[in-house]
C-alpha cells in the first residue's frame, strides 16, 4: 500500500506557509482557559461541519484512559466524528469508575452543545495521571463550544499543550480529481514520548472524501513511520492517540486504495504526520536538538526500526548529542544491543556527513568538522548496515539537565 | 535447580565483615597504574594458586569487543582459567584486528610471566570504545604479575573502576562436608547498565571443588536473576561478562546438582551475586539512591522479570525518584507499556510500606509519610499483579543532573 518513500522529496504537495487543523474546508477550532491548569489553555475543540469520517491509532500501553477507550468506542460505532474536544491539566487516566463516567458526561455534555449525536465526539485528555478529574472547568469549557469570539485554531494547538513550549501544526494542498485537497495536522508532545505512541495526541483533518477502511490504513501505515518512531524518554503513555478526520467537503470522487492517485493523497497526509512527529521530537522535555537516526540497507524493515530506534532511545548517545560529542562508540553499542543480527564487520555510522566508522571500527575524521556539526539545532546520524535495502528513520532528541529538572519536580 | 528463592533470607551463611575476592584460600589479586588512565590505577589481576575451573556469562551486544571474545575461546577450550587480567581506560572495543591482536598479544605476555598455558589467562577490559589499546601500559602492567609488594585486592578492586565511586567486594562462607567454604566476588560497574550484561565486569571466586558444568549452570541462572537485573541507564556494553572460578583448594567432595547440600552453595554463590549487583546499581552514574522494584503475584516469571525491569528502566520514574516524589501514575505506565497482558483492574502499587495504587487506581495515602520514605537512599517499590504466583525483582537507581554531566562531557 505505502507505494511511496516517505522520505522522498514530496511531488506535486504544496506546504501552506501558515497551514493548521482549520486549513481544510469546513473544520473550525477553538479553545479557553477553564482552570483545569493554573493560567493557560486547558480547553479546547476541532468541530467539522458535517460528520466526519473518522480513523483512530491508540496507545499500546495495558493502562487506557477513560477518554481513549470511550472514543475509541466512538469512533468504531459508525467510523464518523464530529466534534473533538481535548482538556490537558489532567489526563482522566487510572481514574476508575468515576474516570468512565466523566467521560461520558463529557461527551454528552458536548453533543447537546453542538447538537449531534454523542458517538460523533471525540474526546482527549492529557495531564497529570490518576487525580480525579475537575468536571466544572470541562462544564465552563463545553459553554464556549459555539462561542463565535473562541473559535480560534491558534488558541486550540495551545490549550492541548502540556510541558511542550511550541505549538505545533501544519498544513499540504494538492489537486486531486482537479479538486483542491488540503491535509492539516495539529499535535502535542514533550514528555513519555516514545515509540508507540506516547504522551502524543495528534489530529489530523482533511476536505477530501475518503475510503473509511482507506484512511484507517493510511492512519495506522504512516503512524507507524512516523509518530511510532519518535521517542523523548522512553515512555509511552496511557492517553495517546491520533484521530483523522475527513469531512469530505471538497466532493471529489471517492479516495480509496485503488483511486489512480492515492499516493498524492498519501505523500500529503504523511507529510503531515512526519512534520508533526518531528515537531514533537524537537520539542521533547528539556531538548535542544532534533537528532535523526537514519538507517539504511538493512535486511529487513523491522531491522532497520529496531536499530533506528535503539540508537534514538540511548540515553548515552542523547547525552553525547547534548555535549556535540562525538562518542560513536555508544551510537555502535546501541546498535549492538538492538536485539537484531547484526554483521559488525559490515556497519558504517556517519555523523552528518563525516564517516566516522567504517567495518565496524572507528577512522580518523576531523573532530572540528562533526563538532560543528553537532552544534546545530538538527543533528543526522546516518547507520549503514551493509546488509540489505530497507531503511528506517527514527527522531528523537538530546537529554539534557533541564529534563531532569523538569521531571525530577513534575507534581509539586 | 533454583531450588532456593534468592529473596529468602540466607540460612548457614555466614557473610564476612570484610570480604572479598581473595577471601576463599588461594587467591590473590592486585593492581597497578600504568598510564592508561590519567592518575588512578588502571591494571588489576585475579590470580588462582592452580587453574581454577571456570565458567563465564557474556554480553549479548552484537559488538562484542576483543578481549571478550578471547576470554571465551579459553574459557571454552577447557573450562579452566589461572590468571585474570584487567584494564579499565580503555575498552579494545571496535578496534578491529588490531584490538584482536593486542589482546592475544596480553595473554601471551601474562601466560609467560606466570609461567602457565596461555588458554588458561582470561582478559577483559573497560573504557572508551573504539580507541586503539595503548600496548606500553600494558606490557607495563604484567611485569607487576608477580611483585609482592602489589598483591593487594584493593587495588585490584580500584583498577577495575571507570566512572565508578566505590569499589565492590563481598565474601561468603558456609560449610559443605565438614569443610570450611568461602566465595568471594568483586564488580566494576557505574554507566551502560542495563539487563542482559552491561558495561559490568563481575569475578566470582571459590576455594570449592565445583562441577564445571553445574558451575556454568549456577553462573547463567543466578546472572539472570542478579546482575541482569540491574539496570542503570538502559544501555548494554560491549564488554560485559561474568567470570566464575572455582579452584578447589579446600578439597570436599565435588560440587554439582545432585550433591545433597548444593543449595547451600547456591545460596552462598547467589548472595555474593546479589550484593555486586545490588552495589553495581547503587553506584549507577550520578545515582543518589537505590532504587529496588518487587513484582509479586505475576501470571508467569517472565512477566514479572519484564514489569520489573520495565519499572526500573524508566526515565520518568527515576527522574520522580530523585525528586522523592510518590509520582505513582509513572510507575503505572510503565507497568501498562512493558508489553505483558496486565490485567490493570488488579494491580496493587506500594511505595515503601505504602499503599498508592489498589485495583489500578490511585488511593489517598499519607504524603508526609512516603516523602519520608522516598528521601531515603533505599526505596523499594512494591508490583502486586494479583493475578498469579510469580515474583521478580529488578534494581536501579535515580536519574539525575549527575548523570547528565557525566555522559555529556565523557570523551572530552
Amino acid at each position: 500500500m505505502m507505494a511511496t518513500d516517505i522520505t522522498q522529496p514530496i511531488q506535486k504537495i504544496h506546504i501552506l506557509e501558515d497551514g493548521h487543523v482549520t486549513s481544510p474546508k469546513g473544520f473550525t477550532a477553538g479553545g479557553v482557559h477553564t482552570g483545569l491548569r493554573k493560567k493557560t489553555l486547558d480547553f479546547g475543540w476541532i468541530h467539522s461541519v458535517v460528520p466526519a469520517t473518522a480513523a483512530g491509532v491508540y496507545t499500546l500501553n495495558s493502562f487506557q484512559a477513560a477518554p481513549l477507550k470511550l472514543t475509541k468506542k466512538h469512533v468504531d460505532t459508525a467510523k464518523k466524528i464530529q466534534t473533538i474536544v481535548v482538556n490537558s491539566g489532567n489526563a482522566n487516566s487510572c481514574t476508575g469508575e468515576d474516570g468512565m463516567k466523566k467521560a461520558h458526561a463529557t461527551a454528552e455534555l458536548v453533543a447537546k452543545e453542538k447538537g449531534i449525536e454523542e458517538h460523533l465526539v471525540a474526546i482527549a485528555s492529557t495531564g497529570i495521571i490518576g487525580v480525579p478529574l475537575p468536571f466544572e472547568p470541562i462544564k465552563k469549557g463545553v459553554q464556549y463550544l459555539n462561542d463565535p469570539l473562541c473559535q480560534n485554531v491558534s488558541d486550540f494547538e495551545r490549550a492541548i499543550l502540556t510541558t511542550d513550549i511550541e505549538t505545533k501544526h501544519i498544513a499540504v494542498e494538492f489537486e486531486i480529481d482537479g479538486k483542491h485537497i488540503t491535509v492539516g495536522g495539529a499535535a502535542k508532545g514533550s514528555g513519555m514520548i516514545h515509540p508507540n505512541m506516547a504522551t502524543m495526541l495528534g489530529f489530523i483533518t482533511t476536505d477530501a472524501v475518503v475510503d473509511s477502511k482507506s484512511l484507517e490504513e493510511a492512519l495506522k501505515a504512516t503512524t507507524d513511520k512516523t509518530f511510532n518512531m519518535i521517542t523523548v524518554d522512553g515512555d509511552s503513555s496511557t492517553n495517546d492517540m491520533v484521530l483523522a478526520l475527513a469531512n469530505g467537503t471538497q466532493g471529489n470522487t471517492l479516495l480509496n486504495q485503488d483511486h489512480p492517485q492515492w499516493t498524492v493523497f498519501l505523500e500529503g497526509f504523511q507529510y503531515v504526520c512526519k512534520t508533526l512527529a518531528k515537531s514533537i521530537a524537537r520539542d521533547g522535555e528539556g531538548a535542544t536538538k532534533l537528532i535523526e537516526v537514519e538507517v539504511i540497507e538493512a535486511k529487513t524493515a523491522e531491522v532497520a526500526q529496531a536499530v533506528a530506534k535503539s540508537v534514538i532511545s540511548s540515553n548515552l548517545v542523547k547525552t553525547a548529542m547534548y555535549g556535540s560529542d562525538a562518542n560513536w562508540g555508544r551510537i555502535i553499542t546501541a546498535i549492538g544491543y538492538s536485539n537484531q543480527k547484526i554483521e559488525p564487520e559490515h556497519v558504517k555510522v556517519s555523523i552528518g556527513d563525516t564517516v566516522v566508522v567504517e567495518k565496524g571500527i572507528g577512522v580518523p575524521f576531523d573532530e572540528e568538522a562533526v563538532m560543528l556539526t553537532l552544534v546545530k539545532d538538527d543533528v543526522k546520524l546516518i547507520i549503514d548496515l551493509q546488509q540489505g535495502q530497507h531503511s528506517a528513520t527514527a527522531w528523537g532528541c538530546d537529554l539534557t539537565y533541564d529534563y531532569i529538572r523538569i521531571n525530577s519536580s513534575y507534581r509539586t
